[in-house]
């Protein structure tokens, strides 16, 4: 039998730490050899995760790099935006295998650094070595590198609502909302007065509406597919579930429902965690079908009546929104098959 | 002391007509003089509204017309549409004031009743003296009327969000979609596969994304507005929660937030039940700071990167929606003011 | 007209301080003359309570005792144990009227601070002035005190679940276990790690089990009807629910159904609050049918088979449960109806 | 490779079929080889579980004895009771290795029936062949049965929380009450007016209060612990969440703490499913924190002051509740661990 990739996760006391370690605990290729948390170091994991008591033996440790790298040949990342860019630099040096979550290396123009997140990005360069980390866009660029950035939940809901269409240029109009229905657990594990019960719990909270971050990526990956400046406006509402994103992507247009059905089945042929949802049970996708699998549900709906089209797209915002959507990148990186260790089917009812 | 008006309500065993039976009863100058149900005559009313115990002597009665209008000055009818223009003749003919919260005297053109429902209307010019319950629109009007249809909750919503910018045509554009996010209540009372707890418990739920019908009276009584003939395309969304809907309807245009801002204070100044909301802790509606109120929270937002423009507006679909527009329309008719009986603090948290 | 009585609130920006401004914005009799915060002085009171914009005038104030009783018949205490006690002295000495909220002044035996709440009490002599302020138990005392302590809600629920069968020693067991569900706003509205929404929605969670403490008032009540020392185990969970609250009394004895009905019937008679459920449709109380009222609906099921008895009671929490039921002590207190101003229906469905 | 046992499913169309489902489509050592549904024979499984698209090539079938028989090894059951006990008889003659979920074959007392659920028992012999399949109770047993009855999920929670204290009578009381919390998705996938949406969100509702079913196999398990005759109430609750069930099962005596943690530790020890809680940031069991998987979550609080001992068990109700369970019991009835295929990480959040 062939030995396991050593994977190291700096960062895994949060919501997306906690699922990368929960996939990766039952992966059959992968091996977790360490699990960094600043405030837990020490301390065993199944105190801050306590679904996973019974599953890792290790306990998380503090942040040495030297350890760290010594016994892994790979690193996911689960840190805020800012704080990975603290730390990859030195593991490229390393020669490591390197996953980020954050939003650190997701684009390549470091002057939307300054526009969208506020910062002046430090090494502009290393941006163009990273792989925007979305296996239906990136499929062949993710086999051929060691660097990958993985792409955010809300950002992955709209590209991949939105990609089958602005590449085939069935759409042609340059009109595109995104309004996307997102669960508490996208907002991390550090509790807020928005994020408290009591508020959060029947709240229909529209936030960042003036313009929320994953655009930017958005709008790199989607004008990269139309080969054409793309401008794509998100506008995300807080709801109450625990657990799932939709993005219903409105757009002009005059398309008919089989053209566009044949754009997705076309655009999406072979990838393994795509369904296209179409039927009079199920008409359209719901991201309540697809909790705690790594799926998009994508699909679409026509009013030609007045020209307009939404596309659809539901996932698991801490799975194929991140963690699930890491490990599959990583699979392909690797040489496995992208789907490895990830043929989970959704929980239901949940 | 002058005496009360004697309402009496057709249909009271909904979600509808509970609550319109729960603001009735406390109405100072309305009184509850039958209710009647099909299913429950003869039964306590409590029997269907637990809520209700010890707030109604009266039990549910068969529909008999004769001794219902008896006893009645105005007559609340919460039947489902196609049942409702059964009754509605009859009662007109002897002279009652009526108030339809059904869609079957929404709408003017009666040609739209086959397009959107399905059905031929028998009665196309009683259509034609009804008059839209909307107070923020039909103040007027409403003083000098008795017969009332009272709107949608997903068209309420949508019609308060835009009329501001439709009517004084700050956005030019015609190309508006309401993305609107609805509780389970407005299902209403009937169980459905649909509505089983499991399956619509988290659920993230796009319906009706090819045409809502609301769509009819939204565009009625917008172009009514504008002047011009005004195309909506209003798509919902089934979210976890019991109570409350928001609509964000999006269009394209260049305006600023102090011209937005404007616009929407001086077309509701003096509306008794529309807040603006702006700031900053609460920067933008949420339907759950209205629950149990009739208040409608309207806000918006731009990105003006794109050219984007959001208008919210935030309901609690039963009152707002449904029983409390009603009765706010009914006091305008009576002489009374329109807040009577209303003037109830939103439930927070809830 | 006579005049209004006039009401400050003392620590105004919580939960059960804005339930407070909730229900007393609308109490025809009284008037609130000043809010106090120290966080929010002079912020708008619709900034943390934003059900409540366009019903307050007034903003919050910081806590000047000269200022609030000059303009102050009575005050309202929201604040946290331990810190009530600070500033309840003071205003006796006043001569204020007073109801406090926290349990700084629910228990006659100060002892029980010590053992209980972890400190010595300054004022056990006070503590013998104020009547523990349940209407359904005090209703004579309250007509003839200025000094109210407010029950804890979870004491609400047990005491109220069990007193019929206590007073009348139809059940002769010692042995109580009162096993409530309660709702997320019960945890006050400051965020924590157990309110963070991913972490609460969904519990179905154990707390206090090895002792709560509300069970040294709902002793020294239920003792004080059976005038024998009673001994009750109160053992919480958190459920998903944002309101309400309900107590499963479970205890041991032969008693029949009817004799229990009986009991419960004549005990209750008379008191406007409490609404006995019986039947086939919803044969227990349920605390979604209280929701936004004063109601405890209260009644049992016994299990012959094995000798068990349930009593159960459900409340909202933050109306009977804490404002709801201050303001009811509160206009005995004063002379008024013990319902003024709180007839309000239940919502549902909520 | 040594080949797959194959399974057929009678009755997939509910919660328990599509959760067996799940469950088996990722089983290394069964293969599905039917799943029948009278409703939707002929259609596919993703139609009515659309968690599985993708996961299963094979449609619903009839219920063709010959045809199923034919091509298992052995026979899942997913019926109600009543309907289970016509097929089982024959299955087990044509020599099926057989695993019932209803209660048809749980009790060894066919008295029991008629008290509990109200028909008489027609094949009374057949009920002494069975083997109560729950593996922490009779792990020996299930390794030499071909015929299983699996337990019902209120009892398996009741069961898992008292059979240490029971048996090794450090509790000697005989005073158990069971309250248990349970989530929606036990009521299975049939809609009705209580599980309406609007009526079941929010909710805290005791049912079968008078005396549940379950209580007649929690009694058969704890008396065979016990060798003696113990009697338990179970007092289910519904409330908010889709999956997961808590029972806190409430008795009297004088135990200490650290007595209990060793009697918990030694009874189960080995058992791969049982995970005791203990510690001060999750002192007890919550059911969130083993969604999605087969474990139990068990722990205890003790009030010494009142004498009042109560221990808690945690699980998924469709998983060690249904489905899991009874997978976890036929692995060692042919011979596998009882943990294959069943090696899941709960997901958290979720």
């Amino acid at each position: 039998m062939e030995s396991k990739v050593r994977v190291a996760v700096i960062g895994g006391s949060g919501y997306t730490g906690g699922e990368l370690l929960r996939l990766l605990s039952i992966h059959p290729h992968l091996e977790i050899t360490a699990v960094t948390s600043r405030e837990y170091a020490g301390k065993p994991i199944s105190l801050v995760h306590p679904n996973l008591k019974g599953f890792l033996s290790i306990s998380f440790s503090d942040l040495n790099m030297d350890k760290i790298t010594e016994k892994a040949d790979a690193v996911f990342l689960g840190l805020p935006h800012k704080v990975s860019v603290k730390y990859v630099p030195d593991l490229v040096e390393r020669g490591m295998r390197v996953v980020d979550l954050s939003a650190d290396f997701r684009l390549k123009n470091s002057e939307l650094y300054k526009e969208w997140y506020g910062y002046e990005h430090p090494y502009p360069d290393l941006l163009q070595k990273f792989v925007y980390g979305l296996p239906e866009i990136h499929y062949e660029e993710l086999k051929n590198t060691k660097l990958i950035a993985s792409p955010g939940c809300n950002a992955t809901a709209t590209i991949l609502a939105l990609a089958p269409v602005v590449a085939s240029k069935v759409v042609d109009s340059n009109k595109f909302v995104s309004d996307v229905k997102v669960s508490s657990s996208e907002g991390g594990a550090k509790p807020s007065e928005g994020s408290h019960h009591p508020e959060r719990q029947n709240a229909i909270r529209p936030y960042d509406a003036e313009g929320h971050r994953h655009a930017a990526e958005a709008e790199q990956e989607l004008s990269l597919l139309a080969k054409d400046k793309i401008k794509v406006s998100i506008v995300p509402h807080a709801v109450s579930s625990v657990r799932g994103a939709l993005a219903s992507a409105h757009t002009w247009g005059e398309v008919d429902d089989m053209t566009l059905w044949k754009n997705l089945a076309s655009f999406y042929r072979g990838r393994k965690f795509i369904r296209i949802i179409r039927g009079n049970i199920h008409p359209y996708p719901d991201p309540k079908y697809v909790i705690g699998s790594n799926f998009a549900d994508v699909g679409f709906a026509t009013e030609s009546r007045v020209g307009r089209i939404t596309m659809f797209s539901a996932i698991d915002n801490l799975v194929k929104g991140a963690a699930g959507q890491a490990i599959q990148a990583f699979n392909l990186s690797v040489g496995l098959d992208e789907d490895e260790g990830l043929r989970i089917p959704p929980l239901r009812p949940a």
